[in-house]
């Protein structure tokens, strides 16, 4: 605490990131990276744009890169709105479109960054309560809200919902924005971006960071109609006007162009991800069914939080969340076929220690 | 206006930045970038930082980045923040240390996006008035307020005070953040980072986009004790953890290393300045004293208006600000000695045009 820190300062909890160790070498299975390197293209358009003209103040519209995006999922640039990594975007949609004072809805277990932009924006919040099992209740959305946020597939469970319980949920709060933020749809599920047409309350937030293989760089996007778009460009040259470096901009386009690159390494990451599943399974784990790069996954025998402090030992870092209903579950970002395969191996002579004990 | 709009986004006006020209080759005199290259060390570092890596996150605490800046100041790097411009730390700034209710104190001619942060957050302001000089009178500080935020040298005037002055101002202040804007402190003035030691209320925020040539790279920084620093990382890790991307990072350490370019830059634009000043002097123009890249002018026979609007058909991009006290002035970005001898030829060109008239 300190004297010169605003009530908010003072009071907020911050979001507390995975460990991004310095130092020792890990596999590295803990932010949901992705295992593959961005695309060639990508990395020949940051070493062309390393030029005299960064002297010169970006675009703070991003024409290009929102021409690009716009083009791919065929709508209009207008339709369009790009930040500094999807968790920008959140930050400023919460702003943009949620009043303090006023109720939203999120799921209980989902991307723990939302509590936080509500707390920081004095908006109240109140969760969805999950089955058993992790799947969303469309029917808990179906109250008097101020908004509405769903991870679609959630984060950490990977659970999907199909575009029918979205189209209801919208339905049902046609006065309302509900953000569906997609940032792993690319890793199985059907993205609700062709719905922005029909429903004026939709904004889809995405990310470069994980199929595109560009944490390193952070470039986020929120879809929805001009007017919903129109309110976070208000806001953003409220905050931030040039959010997006030149260097950002040029590799963000190249990432998008390069369908081929990106379809290769979905499908490596989904196949792996299906296969670690199985062989976890086989180990007695029961594994939640994901359509993200990330698996949750439990065992009634051996406790998460010792699983986690071993794997860590042995250099294997995961996720693992201390928090109500889901304190014995690891979340295990997908990592490349060869980091998976020593990662079975390792789990393998832990339960073996741990039988042992 | 939309209805799914929060109330704060339909009432907010916007910051208006400088127009970025698209299509046509303007003198580009307009938003205080430099006109010399980012260091050629600086472009090298890019394109090492274009490599498989960039699938990771970056280091959210800017580790490396922060002590060599600490290294610069002579001071620690718990004393540093970073952000992704000075827009975003002065944004981040104005929430981490000011309560919206509060009334806080700038100058009546200061950087146009303090009282958007202001009405983004809820927090009143009240304007020093300036003299007709556009000096800034210490006295206009005195009085109970919710902190204070000051450019030095100021934009748009160029105008500079000194330690001895802001000293006043923080000893006055001393329960209240004092937020010292120095964007523009390298050409010519005196950083006060040096009293952040005796003054646990000061904040000093500086920009890579000036006087490193880093406009197109996104960074900013705040200097400050430890307690503010941590206030800021509290608001920033409820906002956006990963806001500096691995490249421009990499950027950022290599252009605060390479002072000696640094220093070369700014010394030939301090020249041009020199001159450009003392030539328009000739014409008969009134301009402002100014420590900064950028010279504010105004002139008895033509009007400021005019005078852009000719420039501007004529190729040369400068700013004009349509706002009382200020609406005959034209703040004109150093550019390149040639680019400057170009605009004289220009104006003297204008000159004759309107006299002929």
């Amino acid at each position: 605490m300190s004297k010169y820190w605003s009530k908010i300062t003072a009071a907020i909890e911050p979001y507390v990131y995975g460990e991004q160790p310095k130092g020792r070498k890990y596999i590295k299975l803990n932010t949901n990276e992705s295992p593959y390197s961005p695309s060639p293209k990508v990395l020949e358009a940051i070493k062309r744009a390393a030029n005299s003209n960064l002297r010169l103040y970006p675009d703070p519209d991003c024409e290009e890169l929102r021409e690009i995006i716009a083009n791919y999922y065929s709508i209009n640039k207008n339709e369009v709105f790009i930040g500094n990594g999807s968790d920008e975007v959140l930050a400023l949609s919460f702003l943009t479109f949620f009043n303090p004072g006023d109720t939203i809805i999120f799921p209980e277990i989902s991307y723990s960054f939302y509590p936080v932009y509500a707390e920081l924006y004095g908006i109240n919040y109140i969760n969805a309560k999950l089955e058993d099992d992790f799947s969303i209740q469309v029917s808990d959305f179906f109250r008097e809200n101020g908004g509405i946020v769903i991870p679609n597939p959630n984060a950490p469970t990977g659970r999907y919902m199909d575009a029918e319980e979205i189209k209801r949920i919208l339905e049902f709060n046609s006065h309302r924005v509900v953000i569906i933020d997609e940032a792993y749809i690319d890793f199985g599920g059907t993205s609700v971006v062709s719905l922005i047409k029909d429903y004026p309350n939709l904004l889809v937030i995405q990310t470069l960071s994980k199929s595109r293989s560009l944490a390193g760089i952070r470039l986020g996007f929120a879809i929805g109609q001009e007017e919903l778009i129109n309110g976070l460009n208000r806001i953003k040259n409220s905050f931030n006007s040039y959010t997006i470096d030149r260097v950002a901009a040029a590799a963000g386009v190249e990432a998008i162009k390069d369908e081929k690159y990106f379809k290769e390494c979905v499908s490596k990451i989904v196949s792996t991800r299906e296969k670690v599943t199985a062989e976890l399974r086989e180990l007695g784990f029961n594994v939640v069914p994901s359509k993200a790069n990330f698996i949750f996954a439990s065992h009634a025998l051996y406790n998460a939080g010792e699983l986690f402090a071993r794997l860590k030992e042995k250099g294997v870092l995961v996720r693992h969340f201390n928090k109500e209903k889901i304190d014995n579950y690891l979340r295990i970002s997908i990592g490349s076929e060869e980091e998976m395969e020593t990662f079975i191996e390792i789990v393998k002579e832990i339960m073996n220690e741990l039988k042992n004990n």
